[in-house]
């Protein structure tokens, strides 16, 4: 009896995304070159030169990384499961529930990556899994991870997600019932408003939502096999909130308009909005393409709009856009752009005083890497030393700094150096720059560092030379997190 | 100038373990034959059945995850860092450091698993790599991950690993320095003595070393570069011990001779070491042939004794070793073998005070998956009913229950449930068992489920039939982790 209920596995089991027009093979070289080509395209409609060192192998990244980030259209949710149902005996009849008859079975904390179907951007997932045994039969463990992850590897909605993973473990494993419970985070789009929510990395800037499903004894919410789930996820730390399907996908996505008052932190003003950014027809067309060479359909309902959202996003990096978009930011004040004019105004010698060191921590950042297309974000820290007898630098720009060297496709290193080298060109003397940040396409993607960080650095004048200087504002960044 | 000094990349960079008689190919089926054939050989000598249902399908199991373990002697530095090499101007000349010359970069809390070398158990690593970029070059974020990780999948021993993949990166990227910093975990042996440190689902029980490597700029320790680095980690919350150099790889493997006290809870006092399980000498041959399918040479002077470490695991988990066992363990007091006596003692009608739930949380427990070979390990909660007038059970009965039914080829689902059988049949009435686990499985092998974990239940009487019951023992847990 190797693997319990073969033959009973339902047809709906095979789990290939219907789509009735195209079935895709892992590696399909024809497929990747169409997201290859696609993307030049995106990049050409951005400003920038797809042949220049850093972009030239931009478009097989992303190629690769959309690939990676779907193989779940290949995979069959019975390829995982057969052979990984195991007979074992649960209690003896009336004494009580457990082994293969009754005892809740739970998985927590399992780490998932999945992508929008709203606007492509990948979203974090944090998803918990529990069932009740039934006929003597439980599943390998890892499993109930392998099998979620084969629909968080498709463009998805979080509450389809978990719909998708119940039915498919409850078909498969033929239990008493199957509980979903999963927290999901999604990119923020970087706004006026939320710019300056984020005081440190972490995920503070995303929208956090939970969603839920459950079959048998877990469709009622309100059951105790619910609240068992729900204290053993306490038990790892997990709060279950209760009426979590009051939230709808309207809201979910940044993308979309807000439609109810649930998310945190939510805003439906891109930037793009302000007229700063309009995707060409050509790459409305080339973002439709990645679609269909990932196996979908373009004229889903979901995904009608999506290659539309996903270039609101998009078009948030184009080059040279900044400047309009700063000079209104900034509402008349002093325009970020007019920095040498700034330079004059805090006086031009060089006689600083040695004490004044002064720091601006925490300024918050997006920005996006050139090499997958892909978020990264994060803080970065500013020290630098001050002239005697020069006003203060106010926060609001040095902020404005970042954001013009944040919003365009870069590199970490050379963001942390464009920073240093403007706040240097500004004000003159020391500058030190510690920019701190998450990169999805270092969470997400094949190597899948969920936990990983980076930290780069420039200094300049006195923080190059005397290491004590540099110690101390390093010190200070590390006192701020207490 | 798509990837920057090509031609320059050492020869040493080839960095294919240097074995000298094997080559291997990745997939390789007679290899993986090989060691099928030897785990089947494990599996007799610890008096199992292979044929049995949950083993037939380890030897390939345990086969896949050798071989997705030590993919490393697979691969090449040279493929992953090159085309991966970035020209990134620095600062102007003499003014400072960032970007391409000068600038500290540093990936944080990379988590990797690799293979001790010297008992074939996985280690965890939590590695943070900090390199500081020169001639203008920079290497994409996530191949300082890549990197880090072809030498992890591998037999290992923790500083070697540190001290290849800082000459790998250090050849690869020709920086002025590069600085590898790895908090490494290893699994204790169950010992009499250790057994009962862990008190939660966490890494407490495990033997924790640092290690580090550095060069270039980062060869002094105590140099300003160390310092920054350091501070770096610092803020995402890792501390750097210093003087790590102390801990030699004697004592960092709980299978070799204790020779340093650095240790935390470290013990050489193995179980098998107390005369119960003698690994055959077929035995020893089918761990060698393991090495060899894995393209080692068992005769490497650290490879010399790591079957018979292996095997001294292993046997820990020898059926029918623990009846002896814990008699000695217990040095006359009443056996836990003799639940039936036990019974007897504590009275045998069923008129139990429904007021009196008793409940013993947090026992630590240590277990062998029978599907994959590897530990899994965790707490074992129990709650009952006590029988009016009877007396106190004592926490050294219950947590004698657990080890016995934890120190063998298991599943979680029946631990649980024999745990809970057990203490039913010893004290009558109403019995809850909630076992949660973190599965070396779940977390080392290609699902990398880092965070993960794992919780079972069983219900038997009143907890079974009486929904407040239940919640209120689940409540008990839950308060006890405040």
């Amino acid at each position: 009896m190797g693997a319990l209920d073969e033959g009973h596995l339902d047809a709906e089991l095979e789990n290939r995304v219907k789509l009735g027009f195209l079935e895709l093979r892992l590696g399909d070289d024809s497929d990747t070159a169409v997201i290859e080509d696609a993307v030049k395209v995106l990049l050409q409609g951005l400003g920038e030169d797809p042949n220049r060192e850093g972009l030239r192998k931009t478009p097989l990244r992303v190629a690769k990384a959309f690939r990676e980030g779907t193989t779940g259209y290949q995979q069959k949710v019975k390829d995982i499961v057969q052979g990984a149902l195991f007979p074992e005996a649960g209690l003896d009849g009336g004494l009580g529930h457990a082994g293969g008859a009754g005892g809740l079975v739970v998985v927590r904390d399992i780490d998932l990556f999945s992508y929008c179907e709203s606007c492509l951007l990948p979203f974090k997932v944090q998803c918990h899994v529990g069932y009740i045994p039934s006929g003597q039969r439980v599943v390998g463990l890892s499993k109930l991870s392998r099998v979620a992850d084969v629909f968080a590897k498709r463009l998805q909605d979080p509450q389809r997600l978990a719909d998708e993973v119940c039915r498919a473990l409850h078909s498969s494993i033929k239990p008493a019932g199957v509980a979903i419970f999963l927290q999901c985070w999604h990119i923020q789009f970087p706004t006026m408003e939320n710019r300056t929510i984020s005081s440190k990395v972490d995920m503070q800037g995303w929208a956090q939502i939970s969603f839920c499903s459950g079959s048998g004894v877990f469709e009622n919410e309100n059951s105790d096999a619910w609240g068992d789930f729900s204290t053993l996820l306490m038990l790892s730390g997990v709060k279950m909130e209760r009426n979590f399907k009051q939230y709808s996908s309207q809201c979910w996505c940044p993308s979309k308009p807000l439609e109810a008052v649930a998310c945190t932190g939510h805003s439906s003003r891109i930037l793009s909005k302000a007229g700063l950014g309009h995707p060409q027809p050509a790459m409305i067309a080339a973002v439709t393409s990645i679609l269909c060479s990932l196996g979908e359909d373009p004229l889903r309902k979901e995904l009608v709009g999506t290659p539309q959202r996903f270039l609101q996003w998009l078009m948030n990096f184009k080059r040279c856009n900044m400047e309009v978009m700063l000079n209104s930011f900034n509402n008349g004040k002093t325009s970020p752009c007019n920095f040498s004019l700034m330079r004059k105004k805090t006086g031009g010698d060089d006689h600083w005083d040695q004490n004044r060191i002064h720091s601006e921590l925490n300024l918050p950042f997006w920005s996006q890497c050139e090499h997958h297309l892909l978020p990264f974000y994060g803080v970065v820290h500013i020290g630098f030393s001050y002239h005697e007898g020069a006003k203060t630098i106010e926060r609001y720009i040095l902020d404005s700094i970042v954001h013009f060297h944040g919003c365009k496709l870069q590199v970490q290193e050379r963001l942390t150096r464009q920073i240093a080298e403007t706040v240097a060109s500004m004000f003159g003397g020391g500058v030190m720059v510690v920019v701190e940040a998450n990169h999805i396409c270092m969470i997400s993607r094949g190597i899948e560092k969920v936990a990983s960080s980076t930290a780069t650095t420039a200094v300049i004048g006195r923080f190059s030379t005397d290491p004590s200087v540099k110690a101390m504002f390093l010190q200070s960044i590390s006192n701020s997190r207490v």
